[in-house]
């Protein structure tokens, strides 16, 4: 990657690396939405992203490291997708960016109640969440569990609750 | 903006406003490399922008009200560029943008010193350095000094020792 990159400093590499902006969006589907499989991005996608677009950014992140594709053992002919541990680490870039767009942007109610929640909970939320996506992704062994719902089962709870305030 | 946006999600609206990567990227130098002439941007540029990409993404930032743009009043016919709140509240983002890439991209030890440097001096460092910039683009008065060289001199000033090491 270095021979074509514009320069190596590190802003500029992970921009290059994250590309346009529907690859973020996709990574953000994958860690807050738990979606794995094609359909699943593609159906459930908010911003209406199209087949064509989809499959070239997932082709896109397995060649730059921030995804694996494996056959679901559980589907035949079905392909899932797993986040690296790089993904993984996108937690507190993503986190600041939606509390920063929860503060300034005409955000919709029930698509940034898991942002607010998430920047209220702070560095050791996110740990939390990261070392629970690890487990899912990478197999990696859970810490012994600090009790309580999981972080993404959390989140996803307030969404429903704040659709019937509504 | 909310009529023709994907989605009102808060991280969907924020990649909206940055637009490409150009645009954070402009933002970088204005932030950490105290540009804020036409000039300095494109002649300055580590990733060597075009000037005409350089003019559109100057635009779109005025227009999105990340920037505002007024005649400077120390040289006739020269435009200055300032940052707005809503500019300058993206420093913890690319903290940890930068800190994210440091970790996982084949950064230049030059380039990336800045980055580590921030992500060391954490959210204590980040506030300051924001404290600074409201000063100098919003003419916010800082708060009585802590004392010491700006956050930003600091920054600076690690670029040419590492450079001298090399």
């Amino acid at each position: 990657m270095t021979e074509r990159s514009r320069s190596g400093c590190p802003i500029n590499l992970s921009l290059e690396v994250l590309g346009d902006s529907w690859s973020l969006l996709v990574l953000r589907d994958m860690i807050f939405g738990g979606r794995r499989h094609f359909r699943e991005l593609l159906n459930g996608s908010e911003e209406g992203i199209a087949s064509n677009i989809l499959a070239s950014r997932l082709r896109n992140l397995v060649e730059t490291g921030l995804l694996t594709r494996q056959p679901d053992p559980t589907h035949r002919q079905k392909v899932i997708y797993s986040l690296t541990a790089q993904a993984i680490d996108l937690v507190p870039v993503l986190a600041h960016l939606g509390a920063w767009g929860t503060r300034w942007l005409p955000v919709s109610a029930e698509l940034s109640i898991r942002s607010r929640l998430l920047a209220d909970g702070g560095p050791a939320l996110w740990q939390r969440f990261m070392a629970e996506l690890r487990a899912e992704h990478l197999g990696v062994p859970a810490d012994p569990s600090p009790g309580g719902q999981p972080v993404r089962e959390r989140l996803q709870a307030a969404y429903p609750a704040v659709l019937s305030d509504g």
